[in-house]
């Protein structure tokens, strides 16, 4: 596997410092690739892009994206406990089109990236990352897909009338999450579906919040916890998804199928 | 990829001669595997066990499983119409004993053939054959796993206390499948959480019933059409599903994650 390359990347949105990540192959674009690699925005969970989440892009980029991670907080700012997290989320969930600034914002400072192509973005994320990339799909985001593993449904608001993209979306949730529960995730079906958008939705059972967070267990956060084989599960369905949406067969995975 | 071996096997239940069809690789037992193979029973849809049903047989045969395809209609009876099928899943449904009678000596006759580890059983079918593995989970059976892929989920009873196995359970559901509608789908978790058993429900909008056959199409027959993409996406599903669970990683896919 090639070598990576990571470096930050500063951007702003509505006068907020926002530090992102990218992460890509060394030889990408130019030497064996010679071309920009399908991209990933990848976006953090509550707590923000600390470590945690530049491994996960590390994870990706090894099988052949180009990714960015955004710094939705701004200033690489860390959520440190349920405080940290409900003045974050609520400054977003408070302002829509700030938070869709923010991930625009980002999204356009991955394409200046000549290791990421942007016309083959596919916005990725966790818990409020996964929140996110639904938000930036129902307002019209031009993205070819998006991946919400444990999203936040109940972030996610109803009027999906400027989705008028042709994203593809696979949701992976746990049955036991409180903050995905069938009342969450019915408006979000309806949405995409009236929206013409196709979608896939895998509900795993016995599975609760952040079910892909090794810590989860140690925030002692009700309805949330870690559950290794469907953490396992989600991230196998994520690769064979990203690989058919991006078209990017090379390196990501070989089949017996 | 090793020869196959294909041999038809016939066995009885309540007076009724079945045929089963056992197809696994030339090697086992003995040869380099040297050891039974983990167990495909493979319940046909509702046209009975005929050349389809067995190329599919042969598919799976090829990643490494021994597979029984069971003749439930039996003496290889096939269903030429909507009346023929009505007549057919009827008389199942009209004796559910009579039905499970019929997957319990196919499994008993599979468990007979030395290529058959009966210990790593998976439960496989579609369309009805997708049904009779849930109502063979419902009743109690012995095997550690069980796949419906577009199975009728009308078909299932909702009686799950004699479901005191350990079996997981994948569903490949389209979203507008007339035969597995949210009020059908919804008693199923329902019993499947209640008997403690672990399940995985996949959701493909704008996908219809039999969705997997390549003939959907033709059938004319409301509520049912191919769509290639989404069987595509349930045969990639329920082949990592299958590894996982009989632990047959060998041979069975190579994978870069």
């Amino acid at each position: 596997m090639a070598e990576l390359t990571q470096r930050d990347v500063a951007y702003e949105a509505n006068g907020t410092r926002m530090i992102g990540c990218l992460v890509a192959s060394a030889a990408a674009p130019g030497g064996c690739v010679g071309a920009p690699l399908p991209g990933i925005l990848l976006v953090h969970d509550a707590f923000g892009l600390g470590a945690d989440t530049i491994a996960l892009a590390a994870r990706y980029a090894k099988l052949g994206y180009a990714v960015f991670a955004a710094d939705v907080w701004g200033e690489r700012t860390e959520a440190h406990d349920g405080a940290d997290i409900g003045r974050l989320i609520g400054s977003m969930v408070g302002d829509r089109d700030d938070w869709m600034a923010r991930l625009a914002a980002a999204h356009e400072a991955a394409a200046a990236q000549p290791e990421f192509d942007a016309d083959r973005t596919v916005i990725v994320g966790a818990c409020f990352g996964g929140s996110s990339a639904l938000e930036y799909v129902r307002t019209g985001a031009p993205v070819v897909a998006a991946v919400s593993i444990h999203g936040g449904l109940d972030l996610v608001a109803h009027d999906w009338s400027a989705a008028t993209g042709s994203a593809t979306v696979l949701l992976c949730t746990g049955a036991d999450d409180p903050m995905a529960a069938p009342e969450h995730w019915q408006p979000v079906k309806a949405g995409l579906t009236g929206a013409g958008l196709d979608w896939e939705f895998d509900l795993y059972s016995g599975t609760q919040h952040a079910f892909t967070n090794p810590k989860a267990d140690a925030l002692g956060m009700p309805g949330a916890a870690s559950h290794p084989r469907n953490a396992a599960r989600a991230w196998a369905r994520t690769i064979d998804f990203l690989g058919e949406v991006t078209g990017a067969a090379a390196g990501i995975r070989t089949s017996a199928r």
